[in-house]
């Protein structure tokens, strides 16, 4: 079999930038290593146990991770740069192929994982990191880790392939011991918002699986990073009440998979998200896109629980009606309706029949006490393909 | 209720480059779009109705996306440019969060959908693009999509969690009427080779759903991108057998779910990888890693099949015998072997016991005849946490 040689090296920077170079062709030499020994890994599909013996020539993690000590003002690969006089974080992304759905535009699940990535990737940039789950330094010393105790999402437009985003993202303090963590999602090209977002975290000893206040140390580290800015009014706040057995759906057995497991060994959220969402009919789901997600966290999912997803469609009232009539009439102002076409609160029925809104409990099954996993609030808008209209803007 | 008014506009920017400036800021005040219409919208958990209203003042799809009508050499949003004389694509990514596994490295279905990702920007890039799945303008005037018939990945080490990588794809002719797509995946930093990859495609008439020849029109849209360079040496091609009922491991009843679907709507190659790595017991899982995975397709599978996923372990004989024993003898040279430690051919058995290869196949439930969807087949190394080395070069 015909044998393709490369260098195994951890050190040495075949091609250090992207000026279209073969960075690769320098590696089909076998040559010395930091002038010390010499050796050639043979490649191809046969070569498994090869592979195995060089895994020990690939750089220890921190040298590859690169996590920097110090906080960083721009970082070109993550395309990510510090706002809001340095204490915010931003990052310009694509919308992958692989993140949308049948219809091209983002799905709920991709959103979730980059609202989570960029916060990641501030603490990143912080200097602060000590792991890789958020924790800074102090945290780490004190055996603590972040717990997410509630998230909020509206999405007003769903980015599609292809489009280019900002994601804005920045921490402010809640209460004494917890931390609010927001999001923007914005068009690059426009600037139009897309979707906010809102989190708030607390703290957790590793080992006894308690809440913890949140130390001193810790507070140095967090507090000067802490800002009064709010994507989200927190009048949207509201009680999501919990469901029991006699909910409309549910799906039972949900088991998590190997996949499903993120790096802390955990069932990821986004698959909470998921199992919520496919409680729902599929009816429902073909004409609907999601518009709001509350979720509300009251226990840790781990690898070997059974979990059951409840969930109950909430009939009939909008929550439009909350809102100061004017505000809907100067919304539709302009619009030139169709003859006959019915005006502002019968417009936006006729864009609302059915359940707007569903109430979810995720819970480990066969438990009666403490059984909560998440409970959930969900908001939908019908799918509008296209609505002609009379002045393009575009 | 306190509400947050933004201009819904799609044609004004707001501010232009990343400068750590707010460009939301502006979007608070309602103002005059392009001078004829002015419009505020209530925003908040309680307007879904509002915001579909609005949909219609998002900028058209062919605006968002921006797909290139002429070849690009750069395109800094996918931190991407071409290389090979102008013919390949290079990209730099970085590894998230969420792509990676419970132990930090890249999972299997995140490097696959990268390699996706790469090779429809690659496309995207040249100017030839007509729709979402990489079809080219003379492709969709003859109705043709891709259909990918082969695909081989092997996989030297996993990047992890932060790890820069850079992916590098280009196409060269397979046969009269196909395509091969090849991809090489190599740290930023090091230059290290990580994985490699080759692919290959022919075209299927969209209504027909039969093959088609590639026509002249498109031939020439597509040669001269076409170079002769492999990523793996065509020698390691093996014929994959067929399994029947009587394989070891099945699982059955697989149905895909709306996630599982793609933009074209069909089945994500990914789902395929991972039906058929969850048929391979947890035990054997746990403790390897994929090095390499053939996949042959056969047919399409729709999303509203039911799925059979059967899989065979291939015992015993490990592939290293076809290897010159002299290579394998100058991969261990320079190596501080522990007194006692076996040499050679006996280190690599003593490296893998147990099988280091599946055979798969998966199949429509029910059918007797065309039932085959791809068969497979994956190679396995065991995973090996850290092996104390005389030398650290790092």
């Amino acid at each position: 079999m015909a044998s393709l040689s490369y260098l195994a090296c951890s050190t040495i920077r075949c091609s250090a930038t992207n000026n279209g170079s073969e960075p690769n062709k320098m590696g089909l030499n076998s040559i010395k290593v930091n002038g010390t020994s010499s050796f050639a890994a043979v490649n191809g599909v046969t070569t498994t146990s090869v592979a195995a013996v060089e895994n020990v020539y690939v750089a220890k993690p921190q040298i590859r991770q690169n996590i920097p000590t110090q906080k960083q003002l721009v970082d070109p690969f993550r395309q990510g740069l510090m706002i809001l006089d340095g204490v915010g974080y931003r990052q310009t992304v694509v919308i992958r192929s692989y993140e949308v759905g049948p219809d091209k535009t983002a799905t709920i699940e991709s959103i979730l994982n980059l609202l989570q990535e960029t916060a990641l990737n501030h603490v990143w940039m912080s200097g602060l990191l000590g792991d890789g789950f958020g924790a800074t330094h102090g945290m780490m010393k004190n055996n603590l880790i972040w717990v997410v105790s509630r998230m909020q999402l509206l999405v007003d437009h769903y980015p599609i392939w292809g489009e280019v985003m900002e994601i804005d993202t920045w921490v402010g303090a809640s209460g004494k011991n917890g931390m609010r963590r927001d999001w923007l999602l914005r068009s690059q090209a426009t600037g139009l918002v897309f979707a906010r977002a809102t989190s708030t975290w607390v703290m957790m000893n590793k080992q006894t699986r308690r809440l913890s206040k949140m130390p001193d140390e810790v507070k140095a580290e967090l507090s000067p990073w802490f800002i009064d800015k709010e994507a989200i009014q927190s009048e949207s706040l509201e009680k999501i009440e919990k469901l029991d057995n006699s909910a409309k759906y549910m799906n039972s057995d949900l088991k998590p998979k190997r996949s499903d497991l993120d790096m802390n060994q955990h069932v990821n959220n986004v698959k909470y998200v998921r199992w919520m969402v496919e409680t729902i009919p599929d009816k429902f789901l073909e004409n609907h896109q999601l518009a709001s997600i509350i979720l509300e966290y009251r226990r840790e999912c781990g690898s070997s629980d059974l979990v059951q997803s409840l969930c109950e469609p909430n009939e009939g009232v909008t929550k439009i009606e909350h809102h100061d009539s004017t505000k809907i009439s100067s919304l539709l102002n302009g619009f030139s309706l169709a003859p006959g076409a019915p005006e502002s609160h019968g417009l936006l029925e006729l864009l609302h029949p059915g359940p707007v809104s569903y109430t979810h409990l995720l819970k480990i099954k066969g438990q009666t006490k403490n059984e909560e996993i998440v409970r959930g609030r969900t908001t939908w808008k019908r799918k509008i393909v296209s609505i002609p209209f009379p002045t393009d803007i575009n």
